[in-house]
């Protein structure tokens, strides 16, 4: 039969670049994505979607305007939708992202990363 | 400042029964949910969702008309809506679930377990 778990760490090992996520499933409408971040990322926000974070690896510091949420392995967040935030990582740290499909990671198109399914 | 990371293992240590998820995030409309499993549960589909299921620990096997997927900590399955599955363990086993705000667990709104946000 053809019915495959995706394996999360498997998925990872194929890249390393950092705040490039990559797709490994889709659910209603929302890509299911891994990513491995280092380092600051940008601040931003979604005007129309909440941003779902799962810490699997390393540690996640999400920035917001009025504090910061930390964020270890097995821990998430979900930034709703509108909220201003910065995700970064002192260590290489790796995160399950759900976003929908399309949502620019930076909440802009124009300087987004691709959106690459593995 | 308020944000708090959801720690899943917390969220887990605070019941024990089994094929009752609890919501522990919302996200785009959907719960997120965790749950523990054990044993075989009901054969059922969801006409209108997929159906998003992360193993946190332990083994879970999702039964399948054709087939079957194991699941083992670190791996997701995602049941296509329509898609008749039954998920079952032999070890007491952990999962993070997402499906829309009030989706019956069993697909059937009459033997659904109550939605409860912990």
């Amino acid at each position: 039969m053809s019915a495959q778990p995706i394996n999360l760490a498997q998925k990872l090992a194929t890249f390393q670049a950092y705040f490039e996520p990559r797709t490994v499933a889709q659910f209603n409408g929302h890509d299911v994505m891994v990513a491995k971040v280092k380092g600051p990322f940008t601040w931003h926000s979604h005007a129309d979607t909440d941003d779902f974070f799962l810490v699997l690896s390393g540690e996640l510091t999400i920035r917001l305007r009025d504090g910061e949420v930390r964020l270890r392995p097995g821990e998430l967040y979900v930034v709703p939708k509108g909220v201003e935030h910065c995700p970064c990582a002192e260590v290489e740290t790796h995160v399950l992202l759900i976003e929908p499909r399309g949502t620019p990671n930076t909440g802009d198109a124009k300087t987004a990363a691709a959106r690459v399914l593995i």
